[in-house]
């Protein structure tokens, strides 16, 4: 019987109930002040892996998801798609995990599991529409709740081992950053020694990008950004190899047709043409960041050169456990803050004015305390 | 000596005279009006080959572009880039061609020579600037002159053989509407049995990308059209598999996710995103067409499903031989209303509402007269 299979008959069977209590930091409402929340977990099925919440990152989507930016809010929403933990109990299905394992869940906790993309592997273009882990009706028909709470209980297919030697809270924000970064270098073949790749944004995606494309790939690197007092941090500590102020005409006007593609991370409105002369022809500009507009392009700035605009959406499991594994034996980890979960709501308000270097990671295990205390 | 290099050195010294009378159909302002005018064409150089013109198609570039709609153009204008002839003299360095051959032209009748790109082949991404066959500055410094015109004078390189079977006149569209709908197929994977592509807009371009993508490559093609009135011709006579009329909101849902590519022919400011709906995961957008205005696209369009908008600019030169020689192997040529020279003014009228099936060539061998006359 196959895993879907085996879910739907236990959920008819009322098997996979919401029984277990946990915690949750939620928000109500548009304003995205995140409180405390009793919420349910449903109980452990034959192909789920529970799992005791340790450390959670903050991503830039949690910001807009709880300010319903993207127009797509459910509340309560608890956010949180960069979970690290430890499995406390699995489903009798189960092959790859044990109880005490260190384990990590992304962007997503379940897909069809039976289209063409999930049986190749990416689950993260499924056409039956993923399930994010936060913010999205669940295949039993429940609304999903993300990581900024004290456990989750999720199908083995969408759990990841982290590596011995990758710590679990600076590891959690590669479960989505990472991925989101890795994954369009591999599949656009940026991933390769002599390749230039351009990172458009230092923030929390932006510095998983400059690390893996060096570490990792062995690509040269230019941090495109327009903050130059981040120009030393880039190329001394991240290992950059150029910085490019964007508002420096002088600096944009030497890059010009140079590099092979750009990892676009920033989630603003900001205008792209000034930045696919950038690329060399045939160059590739990928979009990881999901701003609130339309993006315009004159098509001139498409054509001339045959260059490429495309889009990314984290990547699929096997990818996701590929990019833990590559980052563990390069020593990559992100950049974080730890705060207590008390912090949360000036933690945004920070994340707001990207003030944070580069990811805040809240500190689940130790500081999330009962709601109802 | 590397055949630029004798061109410069050439021209250097004078050998490159523009001292041939020729007669163009010129346009002298932003009206687009074109009357005949006597021009001059340069003497036959080491590498060159000098070309009597019998066929010239009208593509729809010449519009905009005598008509100065995208902001370049320089008077007097002598449009045509489809170009289909016999040689007359050739240089001694030439080795390819001799006096008697049928040959075309296309887009670009110089580049550097030099850069990354034409050492591979890709004239069409030259990093030193695509010399366009007309409405350009060659390296000489001379304004190019196009095909609507009695004789033309081409560096070799940027000279086509006409394959035996080609006949000159439904074949000389080919060098524009063909190579372009051909190089983004073959790049982009598409050109495989089994792929599915979408044309959108069916007319010089879209009727020639249908042909070749049914003849030659095998693939399922679906014709995406606001015209129902082309679904028969579109199926009984050029082959296509499928038709759907985009205003057609049932018709557009049944065949979303379904595509692997659409080679996008469309040059008017249309709205992409009911199109990228269409396309699978992984699925490519190929601009070939070149509207006036930005593009617009919503970044989930582009982001959920790993989604890819592209420009593809013409093609090589080696590739555009390569696409006439498969052109003619499989009997794909284009479908053409064969127009004299002093019908001109009225054919541009009648393209300019797309009352063409599905192009005009010009009769310049017959029908083209002195300007004195």
């Amino acid at each position: 019987m196959a895993p879907t299979v085996a879910a739907e008959a236990a959920a008819a069977k009322g098997q996979l109930q919401h029984t277990g209590k946990a915690v949750g930091l939620a928000a109500h409402d548009a304003s995205g002040h995140l409180a405390p929340l009793t919420i349910t977990r449903r109980s452990t099925g034959d192909d789920d892996v529970a799992i005791k919440i340790l450390f959670c990152g903050m991503c830039h989507s949690d910001l807009h998801s709880i300010k319903n930016e993207w127009g797509n809010a459910m509340y309560p929403m608890v956010p949180g798609h960069e979970i690290a933990g430890v499995v406390t109990e699995v489903g009798k299905n189960v092959t790859r995990f044990n109880p005490g394992d260190r384990v990590g869940v992304g962007c997503m906790v379940n897909s069809c599991q039976s289209c063409d993309g999930c049986a190749e592997g990416f689950e993260n273009t499924c056409g039956g529409g993923i399930i994010f882990t936060y913010n999205s009706v669940d295949r039993d028909g429940t609304v999903t709740y993300g990581g900024y709470s004290s456990s989750v209980t999720v199908h083995e297919r969408f759990v990841v081992r982290f590596p011995d030697g990758m710590p679990l809270d600076r590891g959690a924000p590669l479960l989505c950053a990472g991925i989101t970064v890795y994954s369009p270098m591999k599949y656009h073949g940026l991933n390769k020694p002599g390749k230039h790749v351009g990172v458009l944004g230092l923030g929390g995606l932006g510095h998983v990008a400059v690390k893996l494309a060096k570490a990792a790939f062995g690509m040269k690197v230019t941090v495109i950004s327009t903050s130059p007092g981040k120009k030393q941090e880039a190329m001394d500590r991240l290992g950059a190899d150029a910085f490019v102020v964007s508002k420096d005409a002088e600096e944009m006007k030497a890059a010009a047709s140079t590099m092979d593609g750009i990892i676009n991370t920033v989630s603003a409105n900001i205008p792209l043409a000034p930045f696919m002369s950038l690329l060399k022809p045939n160059g590739k500009m990928i979009m990881v960041g999901l701003p609130t507009k339309a993006l315009e392009i004159p098509p001139f700035d498409l054509i001339m050169g045959n260059k490429t605009l495309a889009g990314s959406c984290i990547g699929g499991m096997r990818d996701t456990q590929e990019m833990l594994d590559v980052a563990a034996k390069h020593g990559v980890t992100a950049d974080i803050e730890l705060v207590d979960a008390d912090y949360v709501n000036t933690a945004m308000e920070r994340l707001a004015k990207a003030d944070v270097r580069y990811r805040f990671v809240i500190d689940i295990g130790n500081t999330l305390k009962n709601a109802d205390q």
